[in-house]
């Protein structure tokens, strides 16, 4: 079967198409035809060596991928042949609280990744997915969709008229966008671009930020909520933005630590403190809170935003057009 | 000012219009010049004496009401004149938990109700409703819509996804079914009118259970969550219809108990252990609810229910509609 | 090896004594000596017939047990030979919610228990337990102390200062006396003999009501309380004393409905309603539970009080000194 | 009367005790005879003029006083004459969330504190304390109480077995230290000096870190908790501790952010995100929270650990006091 690997060192020269032997599932386990993966802004890190240098080599890239069960090993209870399922992120965090072991069993991470023909997986390490989704749909939410769904639902307890600011047009703030609405929230969009503000308000944001034209986007975002700041706002900037969005927030309020696309930094964290702000650390989530996710989008019919798709052997294309920043919502590579 | 009163006993004959001096707002309390109460199970067994034999009379009856501020008292902050408000179903109960003074601090009950041409009330003890209410619309929210929201969301932590049976086409059934829509959650409604039933369906349910023709809803309700059980079950019939609720509900589930609509009774609680089910007792709530429920209301444009709008003097003509339960949503007069 | 199995139908006779070869712990299965059993009311009910009387036999009984691995199966990595381990009560309930698979995995009931010399269990049906306790005392954790923790901490939230209330002096009322004193709350215990008032004084309560003396046990719980009423109250008569645990109880409180010692009945609901109570079934609780339960056990170095212990030919004289109400703790028996 | 003002600027020299008249209780406020404050680093840079450089001079400093209601005015049902009362920290929140209006309303900020012989407060400003402690004991409970409070049980859960990291022995942290020990927790505490570590293991802490002879104080955190890390951190530091915060703690664990001793500075908050930390402002808490303390100090008799009290004339060499750390728990002021 064809496959990519992380090979001799990183870099977007060291991820290379090679060849593997099918592999065989196992007791417990289940073969997976992969039919897409979706790219997340750590694959990027991934592939270039900065998310862990020490990673051992070579290593299949790319958490997020969707496919058929084509095989299952022995005493397999929860699939069968012919469903259609991800993988989960994590593959030993089914449910409960996080715990080092739990945590260190990413795909494309800490295990070889989907960017793969097949892959083989546990049995409790893929979820059926919603039969209204296509491949490449599908395969945008083991990331993006089960990070944006963790931190306003499960952790946010988000309920309907909160006010949720979302930073950018990435696959997480899209999730978060969508699965705010889905709950009767209000939105509050940032982003550099007129056009992609438009794409946002048409996804249902009542109100955009051009953050180029409007650099204090947090007094804006204060404007906009009397004064008081927003309910919740997921921060995938990291350092670069946070300080802003310590103003932004309300009282009170809650910031899902996400991502930090603005790079390395530092920031004063008094005002966490003097606001009596929850800053929390949402790294992915467990099958549990997939499954949750996945009830949702089954009965709302949402359909996750795929920006473009792919071919296969288009993988250092598809990650360099991740780079650029050019994307709204996600990218795919149809396999 | 004219004004009801239950007085020299109670029952329907009880219920006298007459008139009273209008009152002045003494500091801190504000003088609503109502224009529309709506109407609960709760006032008619308050006129009929089953609520409360004790109660002392004469009483205003109904706790639900809106109107605008026509003249405010010393101190006064928090409303001014001109607002369109609601009174709040306990004017003690602000925010935090139950105690028994604020308990004991009920509109129409403990104290004297809306049913009057002028109301003074505490400035804490009224909220501004959302803009785009009319008066009989807003006068529906403060029992009936603070409960059903307090049942769901604030008790229930509903999510998108989740399954939420209601029972009947009352009041607090419809605002559960709306606010449970606004959510993204799936509902299960039951009625014994395939008309109403398909009320429901145009209002968002995904199914509906006519309780006549299929005796055995629970089982229905089970075999409708593949087997499971829903997630959420709204009780307003109490004693009569709880058994079956606890059939109806998934282990671990949540049973909001709102209604004894069903009249008096007993219950065996045994599933309840056995079934790790949490019945929760829901009496309205207080005016923190009250405000998070107007925000959602605002931001998703939603609109409640009303069944038929009464003139001032046909109070008895709309109590004895609501006693025969034709009603699909709330019962309003018009003041 | 020798153990107790239920067959030819139930009751007290049909628990027999017999010999079945010794088992051999599979892929991921561990085999464990069993050192110490303790009883529950459950227990009696399963003999009895009363529990489920569809119940497959021959099963042995018993779902608490303590004991030493001896063997263990291939891939086990949770516990290795020598470790001292009590039996989950849920042998797939590992974490997070409850589901119907989940609930159909009890020891002593879906599965054969513990009252046998040698078990084999999975590797995450066993649980090591803390080193200051005896097989004889680790083997009261399973059912009662997990029920107790699961009850007011887990689900109760408790916190010190709040007042709890426990029934009689049973395993899960003893464990419930003691996880509220060693989280700082106060305890008020109901008791038929004063005797026993004196010694659960001396483990910590602070108020002790002789029912017996004092039937309007409900009303003195009240006047301890300022009028109020009990923050908890761990339920475990069932139908008999839940009307007047609805009377004890503060409005907003919490009733852990854990037992039905009073036998089968029927309650009136309607305060849960009117007093905003939660009354949340607890059947025993998850292995993380068991986790975090034997965290303080070991951190406090709390020991469980253990009645009597009996010899493993005496099983029948053990179920029958429980049947006679007598005990104050647990009942075990050694094997 | 007598009264310290900040007046004509900032610093320990502009601290004046001069003279007022006594002030007279309007309606719904009571006069309180103040017999002791209590000190925090809050005060501190009150006075030295860091913590709000823009404060309206004069103000009377210290948010923390205790003392007797000496004259209550019209309307005032809470408390009455004799009662003997702690001031609230917030004298506007009383329950429910912060908001900004609730915010501003701080003793010995926003408003005029405590070091006086009398204060006007709101009925609801005041709060009667346990009868088991002394004023200067009382003293104590408004800001470092009710924050440790807040922090480790209203915020953090805190249930029996947690493991809970203090900085420190400052008045914070010995209350969190208390408390934890209350709710059955086990406590891991730092400080620079082996004498202070020998009074917080006599206090019930498990294990002291003494990081001046032990820099690393996060790492061996981490050691004694198996390598996993603490579940519970109370962060007095702030930006110069906060990073080794980040990797004592476990994946999972919450650091309340309390104070920053440590003086300004920025922090890289990439561990919030991988470790799936929450990060929890405090900043005091509200009323609810100061009774629900009250009642588990009453319970347990628990004293807070005054270190050395001050005369009324002292006022700046307690201050001197305070800045120079040498103090374990609280400093008082008697007047």
């Amino acid at each position: 079967m064809k496959v990519y690997e992380i090979r001799n060192g990183f870099g977007f020269d060291a991820l290379t198409l090679t060849e593997r032997p099918e592999p065989k599932p196992g007791p417990g386990q289940v073969l997976v035809k992969v039919h897409a993966v979706s790219l997340n802004f750590r694959d990027l890190m991934v592939v270039a060596g900065i998310y862990n240098p020490k990673m051992a080599l070579p290593r299949v890239p790319c958490s997020d991928g969707a496919g058929e069960v084509v095989d299952v090993g022995e005493n397999v209870k929860a699939v069968k042949r012919g469903d259609r399922v991800a993988g989960t992120f994590f593959q030993r965090w089914v449910e409960g609280d996080v715990t080092i072991d739990k945590a260190k069993s990413t795909l494309g991470g800490d295990l070889d990744g989907m960017l793969s023909e097949y892959v083989v997986l546990n049995e409790h390490g893929v979820i059926p997915v919603p039969e209204h989704l296509s491949y490449e749909e599908a395969s945008t939410l083991p990331c993006a969709g089960v990070t944006a769904w963790n931190a306003l639902i499960t952790h946010g307890g988000l309920k309907a008229g909160d006010s949720v600011l979302v930073q950018g047009t990435g696959g997480v703030s899209i999730f978060s966008l969508q699965f705010s609405k889905m709950m009767g929230a209000r939105v509050i969009a940032t982003s550099s671009s007129d056009k992609k503000l438009e794409r946002v308000h048409s996804l249902g944001a009542s109100e955009g930020i051009n953050y180029k034209t409007t650099p204090k986007w947090d007094e804006r975002a204060r404007e906009l909520t009397n004064g008081i700041g927003v309910d919740h706002l997921v921060e995938v900037g990291g350092a670069g933005t946070l300080s802003a969005s310590l103003r932004a927030i309300r009282p009170g309020g809650q910031i899902s630590m996400i991502g930090v696309l603005s790079g390395p930094g530092e920031v004063n964290p008094l005002p966490i403190l003097m606001k009596n702000i929850r800053v929390q650390g949402i790294f992915v989530g467990n099958r549990a809170v997939f499954e949750a996710m996945n009830r949702a989008i089954t009965i709302n019919r949402l359909k996750p935003v795929v920006d473009r798709v792919f071919e296969f052997k288009e993988a250092h294309e598809a990650l360099r057009y991740m780079e650029s920043g050019a994307h709204f919502g996600k990218i795919c590579i149809r396999i």
